[in-house]
């Protein structure tokens, strides 16, 4: 390991948590939050106060085995060693760093991410699944796949996603590109994946709850339509809870 | 409902489980497990005492997807509506009733079983996955699948599994017929099933444990035949851990 303490790196990281008991990825005063932890385990290993940028602002319970955060660091730490080191760091905590990068100088993992890949996962049956208690939302009624399907295909393209956001953001309006949406079963399971360049705040969260609605007959696909050009949050479905929600790829100009 | 309380059902029940936390499938005095858990819940359900058999009888800590139980009554329970009344008595457990049909008289989910299927999940890479902590072995070292496969080919068809047991049967020896073992890898995962008449005292993870030995180098693929024939336990590999384990599928002449 050469030692280039006091040379500015950017560094790019893959992480996975498991969202179960953090308030949600970004940092928090009091509450245990992913970046606190995280932060909290690089400021060890670098040797100084580290803050860190996630490309994806994942909301409490919701998981990733692909978020992606940056941070600057004066550290020679050897990156290769990073994930090893910080899993040592990470004990006890639902967190690990799958890899780590350096990347040119001022990259930001948010504002240089092209899209974010976001996974759903539906328990469908009569009976719970305790082996996914805390990864899958339980919906007994029978969900149809096609139905479902022709609604998800209704918000492909560049829309104005108003009717599928809790919160609205303070800058940059509620448009949006949704470049894909797959609906599929896999036995007692179905599964949803969305890309889209970003997500307004709960999108995919009101998407699968609105979807889900059509999936037991209570909308048609055509009125997936119709709320979204309504852009009225209450026309659209419940919010489908975060611990079935996965953040899984960020993708990148140049994949980290 | 039909009102037939006091005649006598064989009712068999498919249940799956998170072993993390139960002392194993077998009831015990003190200690919670699977089967104490399910008696006491069947027990208020029928409005009687019961006491299930299982098809497996999973050690501390190994998950069942699909474990099959038998038991007797005389309550005229609705079975379609068994899983969805067992579910809220099981609350608070890590276990459901999948589903419940009525077998023929004397049957038993253990003497009737032809096979027995377990899967086996490895995390292979550097970093652990906070996700499948208790799901999945994690192992560091890079796998080869393709020695682990022609070692595992050494154990299929009728032989004597002694060296692949922990605890010899107190009767009916140590033969068993290892139908199909397949090792396959899904990105950073490595995943392993075994199907078999039945299966010794922690055969599944001695045959795992000596196969991760063989992919990472330690043992050649052909010492696994070698170890077969030995009978002997200290020849083989490492018992792996019962969180990666998980008892899939139990065969039957009428499938459940």
């Amino acid at each position: 390991m050469i030692e280039t303490a006091g040379v500015l790196r950017t560094i790019a990281m893959v992480v996975e948590y498991d969202g179960t008991g953090y308030h949600g990825m970004q940092r928090q005063t009091t509450l245990p939050t992913v970046a606190g932890e995280l932060e909290r385990a690089l400021s060890k290993l670098f040797a100084h106060d580290v803050r860190i940028v996630a490309a994806g602002r994942t909301d409490a319970g919701v998981h990733a085995t692909g978020q992606v955060v940056s941070c600057t660091t004066t550290s020679a730490f050897d990156l290769a060693r990073l994930p090893i080191a910080a899993s040592a760091m990470l004990r006890g905590s639902r967190i690990a760093i799958l890899r780590a990068v350096e990347r040119e100088p001022g990259f930001s993992a948010r504002r240089h991410a092209l899209a974010r890949s976001y996974r759903y996962r539906i328990v469908n049956r009569t009976a719970p699944s305790p082996l996914n208690e805390r990864r899958a939302f339980h919906v007994r009624a029978a969900l149809e796949i096609a139905t479902m399907r022709a609604g998800s295909e209704q918000l492909v393209g560049e829309h104005d996603f108003a009717a599928f956001c809790a919160t609205p953001p303070v800058r940059g309006g509620t448009t949006r590109t949704l470049t894909g949406i797959s609906v599929d079963r896999a036995g007692d399971f179905v599964e949803l994946w969305m890309t889209a360049d970003s997500f307004l705040h709960q999108m995919v969260r009101i998407v699968v709850g609105t979807l889900v609605d059509v999936g037991r007959g209570r909308l048609t696909p055509q009125e997936v339509g119709a709320i979204l050009v309504s852009r009225q949050r209450e026309r659209a479905g419940f919010t489908a809870p975060p611990h079935g929600l996965f953040l899984e790829r960020v993708h990148y100009a140049h994949p980290i």
